[in-house]
């Protein structure tokens, strides 16, 4: 018999089709491997390609926009909104509008082009979380952003129009659809019950052990109840946080939990295209009670329908408890 | 300067890439043209290896299962829901479950393997409508069931995995999560004006014009004014109507509007990938003065980072006043 089972924050339902239970080698992962040769404007030496470059970590001695960097932030060629200009918010009867501005930044994460998030160094992972949290409060002074979406796209299927590892992050003046409602439902739970409901979800999964892929000290992997895909995984602060921000002003434990999950989608599903997104609460509310930052990671393993994007009803092959006793089974 | 689009039923932004404005030459469409040959089970003197029909249009001198008939319903093969059993709704602490309980069926929309829903008759078009309505009426009578979407998937890029035209049903025994939030948002404005936000988009979209596909007496094909996807389209009663249902008792003017929209489709995009999904109210709810159902066509031109997914935030490179223009030159 199939599942029908409801994620409690957003409220969506998803169709666990467990007798069908797809397991990894069901999966034909369409990611192609890196490979060397051909022009990469994200590769050493082609720096005056790129748009010049808003911060990187490279050693004092060599200039802006030359090799000898480790990472670098730098604006997307193709930005999708203009950082120049004001919003001016306008109505067109029952309609609502604003000029398209915002930042669209692309994340650099190694020089190397044939290495992944999952194959780089521990230190260039925590380096890229850096990156992130000085991006996002430098950002926080422009007060026509209200959100930071930071995401990224592994493989070709997963959306990546380039090879070379890297992450991206769209400023925007408005709090997305999904943040949104992930706020008001957080807050009714807390409202009600004086709890996180993020907090209530870890401490059950943490009991259970069911569909906890990984801990350390400090985060928690797990397959979440409801998972919209195949091996989806949720990392998270194992203690409250409402805003994305190093632990004890180190990143280590999250690079440790991260990198180890990426590691182990790679080994289990051989290298698959996957999206993560970092859900943190919008500027304005960055201190609260109600809730949690976490790292949503989504392999790209199923062809959707696009009538799941039209109604938010997903369906999935693939049990989290499943998902998670694969995850554990494997070295990372 | 892209603009910032809200969707006033959905509240999702959606950037419209003003500039970058996308042409219908400037995508590649996915979709390969049908072809003879090979085994279909749902072509004539197949009926065997399918599931028994449920209803066919079929001459009264024909039986059950063999060919003769213009239009059949069969449970699907593979259903992703389970129609023997109960519920057992429960819980597992902060989580909530119940069984797959539900019908999964398949309109197979024309007997002749090369044809499409833009291609076959008009006639046959009513009777695909008059098909998905029988059974709505005839699934709304089992207790189970709170909702049923009907979608159709044209093109394998669009989720399709048999190549003869058909239509899908999903009876399901929860409201999926895009049509309660639909059923609240419209709720809300109807609260606050006494006015269907359906029904003044319409007027708004009737009086200004510039993003009206078609229309005849009873129905409006519009460009949304936040499209998702370039070339989005719905066609919706002019009249307000909360349920899916026969004007006057006829389908011609919905199957008139219905085909041409996606006879332009094929024209303008050389036959594109397209989902489409019939929303309407819930049956609990069937009647009421604030919901408006209607059909969202949403072709499937781009290939969406699955951050669009994860964010319910939409970049689309095509206005819709565009698309409009581009749909409004085409003969049908």
């Amino acid at each position: 018999m199939p599942e029908l089972r409801r994620d409690p924050i957003s409220g969506r339902w998803v169709i666990i089709s467990i007798e069908r239970g797809k397991r990894p080698t069901d999966f034909v992962s369409p990611l192609q491997k890196r490979k060397a040769g051909g022009f990469c404007p994200f590769c050493p030496s082609n720096e005056h390609t790129t748009t010049p470059e808003i911060i990187a970590f490279r050693p004092a001695s060599t200039p802006p926009n030359s090799p000898g960097w480790t990472l670098r932030v730098v604006p997307n060629k193709f930005p999708v909104l203009h950082i120049h200009g004001d919003l001016n918010k306008r109505g067109e009867g029952v309609f609502d509008m604003m000029n398209g501005i915002g930042a669209h930044e692309v994340i650099i994460e190694t020089p190397d082009h044939l290495q992944s998030l999952a194959t780089i160094p521990l230190r260039a992972v925590e380096d890229v979380l850096w990156a992130y949290y000085f991006r996002l409060a430098d950002l926080k002074k422009d007060i026509r952003f209200k959100y930071v979406l930071i995401f990224k796209n592994e493989g070709e299927a997963a959306g990546a129009s380039l090879d070379h590892s890297h992450s991206q992050l769209i400023a925007l003046p408005i709090v997305p659809k999904t943040v949104r409602e992930e706020m008001e439902s957080s807050k009714k739970y807390y409202d009600s019950k004086e709890r996180c409901i993020f907090c209530d979800i870890i401490n059950q999964e943490l009991q259970t052990g069911k569909r906890v892929i990984y801990e350390n000290d400090k985060y928690v992997a797990i397959s979440p109840f409801a998972p919209r895909d195949p091996f989806e995984a949720w990392i998270l602060p194992k203690k409250h946080e409402s805003s994305f921000s190093p632990s004890d002003k180190s990143f280590v434990s999250l690079a440790e939990a991260l990198q180890r999950i990426l590691k182990q989608l790679d080994r289990v599903l051989d290298t698959p295209p996957y999206n993560f997104i970092l859900h943190t609460s919008p500027f304005k509310d960055e201190i609260n009670d109600y809730y949690h930052w976490h790292i949503e990671i989504l392999p790209r393993l199923i062809k959707r329908a696009g009538f799941e994007w039209g109604t938010g009803f997903f369906i999935n092959p693939t049990p989290p408890e499943e998902a998670t006793k694969f995850m554990r089974e494997v070295k990372a």
